[in-house]
């Protein structure tokens, strides 16, 4: 089945857009002021997210729903001048779509009705068609761009498949990773076999929605910093540069930029900077100024305030985001971000004043740029 | 109230120590085999810890039971050849003793009924008596050092100031740590008020410790991870100092070793090395070459096998303790140990397999010691 507006590319592409700053920084192109987004900037800290959260019924139907999606991906870049806009979406709509029962249960996150364990189960794990059981994500990404209509960029995301593997083993949240690293331990060979289907599947779904209005895309490896620097290589980096080397890199006669962010990951950012990719997120517990260095100018940095911040106050906000732009120092290839996602108990309007100073205090920055 | 027991240092101080291999590493010197021990090696994978626990009534019985704390210390090195023993005891006994009524919630771990959040909070905060208030801790060093009779030395420990205060601030386990970092941004001089009091305190007990029999002290930085480079010198590390400096490090006759552990501070090994300590934990994120380097021999490293191998199978188990000998090498200053404690649910002969395969496999790297 053919999903209309998935394939109707040409809606979008003849507009231009109208502030490429973000795009341009993760390029390391000169910029007159370092632009800046916010992890989750559409979620629940914001009061008309959790309207249209009602209205939508559960979470993944807000997430199914292209054009409630949009809605709140929109909704942030209404308050606050942001510099980016990220598509609404979950990072587990790939495992739902192999068949693995996706539920919320109240309180406790995801959850996975039929968890992967066996090599029986890694074999039966089917690939995932991008039209038909991702349609919906598709869709929300070309109404997302044509509702942008230029404004900002529009960022497409998937996890990591490290992170997305931790999920579909355990079969819900975890703290100590048992199930999956007793696979990764004693079935490294069942382990890759996973990782290779759910990263060919990452890389097929990032294409699409780059096909479908993407100008950026993202990977969140929230889990492979609970690896060992040898792990990590072998069982999250390995499949991260594999998705890199596989994306669309140009399109609307643009690159598309690929930021790849392990949190936990400051130690392996010289690593990470060799896979390809344009750029690094990094948490705030690496300084970007050690983080400029250890990746030697090879790729932009996107970061890192302590998402934490936010809850003090506007003063103080002010002075930690001069302290990130100093830490960074001079010259382009910087995005203005926190550290992770924005907390759902946070003041919007501190949200405002980071933006805001970063706005502000920035330009000095990009005098020679 | 004097307590006879923590007084009556005679006791134990003739028992010569008949396995000081732990102490020798921690102070690089020549050693014929790797010393090991598990953090939380005294706990529940245990099934005679269970019982001990069962018998005991709550958490807080079996700490405040000099006998019954004894009890499970030393059931560990009655199943494995250890080379050290840790006082078995909460790291919250000091926010308890000054009056913030630790309690624990089924399921949801340590609560204070009386969390510290105004400057009256801090204010009036008392500093315990390491005699009255904390003479159980005391006794149960003193029990133990005596039960021990020199097999192997004994450890003693304390959380972090850092790592308190989160707790004595949020009054629970967090994720997020807004209260504290609220406090942290917006009021640095209470927080560094708060961290004063809980450091001297900390400092007096570590020395009560070392004076009631314990060989070697331990500071634990379990949330010292969460804070930003420069957050982290101000808040934890400059407090970790601080007890370095007021702690007794001489005893019997013999150099009392101190070992900081900051949970995700592989970045900082070097900082921390700054400090005076004899050693540092280091967790399973860093590679101990890395590590070993980053210290450019001025401390001794322990660690740092990820706890999850425990997971695996005896042979991979055996694979993975070889590959964390090797990536330390050759040489004294190694103190094998995991990267955090040991998991409730680990096979207690996977731990076995550990201890054995410490033993076994280390001595070449010793052979010029």
């Amino acid at each position: 089945m053919l999903n209309p507006t998935y394939n109707d590319l040409e809606t979008y592409s003849v507009t231009e857009l109208k502030n490429d700053t973000f795009l341009r920084a993760l390029l390391r192109q000169p910029v007159t002021y370092t632009p800046v987004w916010m992890m989750r900037q559409a979620g629940r800290y914001l009061p008309e997210y959790r309207e249209t959260r009602a209205k939508a019924g559960s979470f993944m139907d807000l997430c199914r729903c292209p054009e409630l999606a949009c809605e709140v991906t929109i909704q942030p870049l209404e308050r606050f001048p942001l510099d980016a806009a990220i598509l609404f979406s979950d990072i587990l709509t790939i495992p739902d779509a192999m068949g693995l029962g996706l539920y919320f249960s109240e309180g406790e996150g995801p959850r996975f009705e039929r968890p992967v364990r066996s090599t029986q189960d890694v074999r039966s794990i089917g690939m995932p068609d991008m039209q038909t059981d991702l349609g919906y994500v598709m869709d929300a990404v070309s109404t997302i761009r044509q509702e942008l209509d230029g404004r900002v960029p529009l960022i497409g995301f998937s996890g990591s498949p490290w992170t997305l593997a931790t999920y579909m083993i355990e079969g819900s949240s975890t703290k100590n990773f048992a199930q999956s690293k007793a696979m990764m331990f004693d079935r490294p060979d069942l382990m890759h076999e996973l990782l290779g289907k759910v990263a060919n599947s990452v890389t097929q779904y990032l294409n699409a929605q780059i096909e479908s209005g993407a100008q950026a895309a993202m990977v969140f490896d929230t889990w492979g910093g609970v690896l060992t620097p040898g792990d990590y290589r072998e069982f999250s980096l390995r499949y991260m540069e594999r998705i890199v080397d596989g994306l669309i890199r140009e399109a609307d006669g643009r690159r598309v930029p690929v930021v790849l962010f392990t949190k936990g990951g400051g130690q392996w950012l010289d690593r990470m900077a060799e896979t390809g990719c344009d750029a690094l997120g990094v948490d705030w517990t690496t300084d970007l100024a050690d983080a400029r260095r250890l990746v030697g100018g090879q790729v932009a940095l996107q970061g890192n305030l302590d998402p934490c911040t936010l809850y003090a106050s506007p003063e103080r906000i002010r002075r930690e985001v001069g302290r990130v732009l100093a830490s960074y120092g001079a010259g382009s290839g910087h995005v203005f971000n926190l550290g992770h996602g924005i907390h759902p108990d946070v003041n919007p309007e501190h949200a405002a004043a980071m933006v805001e100073a970063v706005h502000e205090q920035s330009r000095p920055y990009h005098a020679s740029d």
